[in-house]
């Protein structure tokens, strides 16, 4: 457990068993027992506390509803874990919609054999990531399978969030001339997970970049409203895939810098050691916004004033040439096609 | 695939692919492509083609939020299959809060080697679910795993429904003398998947009652409004370690006539066979409630009447006796404690 968590303050309980067991997932004592001890206990709130098959909330306005299952391996990671990641990723993916997280709903897949140590980190990491984004978990479902039907626990989270009031986010905003923005550096989390798998492990100090970026998000709405068209987090399939899917849907293209693309120098040199593109490498704290193309400068140095908002750069620009298709242009001016990958790099990722 | 699915006239369509690979959940080009083939095809509504990270939803008023994971073994089994089920599933955990069910997010977690036939099955099950609901899937996830590290696929459903203007359902608004009703034949689903289960299949005709009980439930709260306390569908567990539950959490005794529990003839030989309690195996497409004494006759004939509640029995009451636990009287007058399940008696089995 890192330091940081450690400072929430959140003792293992004592429970009867070291291991999760497929008692645990029968809906009866043990199940009750175990969420007593540890889900209710330490991710209490109200709406929680009522322990109905579902959570009662007030909802007014229009809101973002976002689903996400989580299967990474290792669960425990550099600068992150699963449950850390679970949450950071939902609550991202509501924010990508121009909304403010606001509820969260966690659905455990666990496999039995689970060391009851190891599903407690996760839960602190779960509650960790809430703190720090601002949401509650506020319903739940806890399922075991056989050793061998699973691995370790998968997460899946839910989040509903209400729509910010400045937000016009659509990919049918953006248009040609529109300056494509990243908020950091791309390519650090699927390193550092690479550097912990099996077989494969190196020595390096890289951490996941999972964070919430709901805040980021607000603060640029609040500015910049619908100066900004689309917010996008290149999670799988990296840069590359995301914006490929932009430029297919919006039936333009896009161009991008190579020399602008950020990139810490330690992720750089181990993508070209491990023969990885980095545009393809998945990032878990990182969005791509496309803004009017006036305004560009402003929000960039907007951004850069912010936490996790320092190394932002303009990437690249929408264009009227290569509909459809995604550009990258080299230092000396060269062009080629960036395509979506094909196939699997890195497996089990998110 | 049942008769009745293939009215919807859903023939598969042509893939590159036989089978899930690891590539489909890469966030590249396989998943782009499956997805628009099969999920962005079958399931299609406005909602889901904004393919967005999150879908936005107009909501207004109290809603209800309820997620449930679905990992049941085998995925195709007499009545169903692991699509349907997840759709209903979350569906009934919606109207017991008393809510409507709307909108539903799919989380999919496929190991790698599933055939693309089983998966459309899925899907085909998942429309099927949705159209009796009258939900919509309104965003979604996939991920793929490796062989060996999941069971063919789990199903993540999240839902959201708007309350019933008429509803006031809470654990606390059930008093002494409170009568129970369940909406059906107890232990049928858990023997129907018993029935195909490796290593143990018999033969039988039973099915599993899989199926959507908001329209049950929004008919009962048309007309009895607040007499009605509180849904819960005894899902895992079965009947006993629901009741133990709500027993617990009034803190007051649950007095239970043997006599008048609804079971299916085969489905009690099968559980005499076994050497199951019906009470603790699993149903899917049922409901307790605890209403008015007072009104319990006149709700019970409500129920009766309308589809799928044909079954409908007064089981029990509420008791200042034996509190905090469940008591069921045999047809002789003897008495017995029914514990809440300790163990894990049929693993997999939602």
């Amino acid at each position: 457990m890192t330091k940081i968590k450690m400072k929430l303050n959140c003792p293992m309980p004592k429970l009867d068993y070291d291991i999760i067991t497929m008692g645990h997932g029968s809906g009866g004592l043990l199940t009750n027992r175990l969420l007593d001890k540890t889900i209710f206990d330490i991710l209490k709130n109200d709406k929680l506390e009522t322990r109905h098959d579902g959570a009662i909330l007030p909802l007014s306005g229009k809101h973002a509803f976002s689903t996400d299952s989580f299967v990474i391996s290792p669960i425990f990671f550099p600068g992150g874990d699963i449950g850390e990641l679970a949450v950071n990723g939902t609550v991202n993916d509501i924010a990508m919609c121009g909304a403010i997280p606001q509820y969260i709903s966690l659905g455990f897949i666990i496999e039995e054999g689970l060391k009851m140590e190891e599903f407690w980190d996760v839960l602190v990491g779960i509650k960790y990531a809430c703190e720090k984004a601002g949401v509650q978990v506020v319903t739940g479902d806890t399922k075991v399978v056989e050793r061998g039907s699973g691995d370790k626990i998968f997460v899946n989270t839910t989040g509903i969030g209400v729509m910010h009031e400045k937000a016009n986010i659509s990919a049918k905003n953006i248009k040609v001339g529109d300056k494509i923005i990243v908020s950091g550096n791309i390519a650090t989390h699927g390193v550092a997970i690479l550097s912990v798998r099996k077989g494969l492990e190196f020595e390096t100090t890289i951490k996941s970049d999972t964070q919430n970026l709901n805040f980021l998000v607000k603060d640029l709405l609040d500015e910049f409203g619908d100066y900004i068209h689309l917010f996008r987090d290149p999670t799988r399939g990296g840069v590359a895939s995301t914006l490929n899917e932009i430029a297919r849907d919006i039936n333009q293209g896009i161009l991008l810098k190579q020399a602008n693309l950020p990139i810490d120098s330690q992720v750089d040199a181990a993508c070209e050691i491990l023969g990885l593109d980095p545009l393809y490498v998945a990032n878990e704290g990182l969005f791509i916004t496309f803004v009017e193309s006036k305004y560009a400068n402003n929000i960039l140095s907007a951004l850069q004033k912010m936490k996790n908002g320092e190394n932002a750069k303009i990437i690249g620009e929408v264009t009227h040439e290569h509909q459809g298709k995604v550009i990258i242009e080299s230092a000396i001016g060269g062009k080629r096609v960036v395509n979506m990958q094909v196939g699997e790099q890195l497996p089990r990722i998110c």
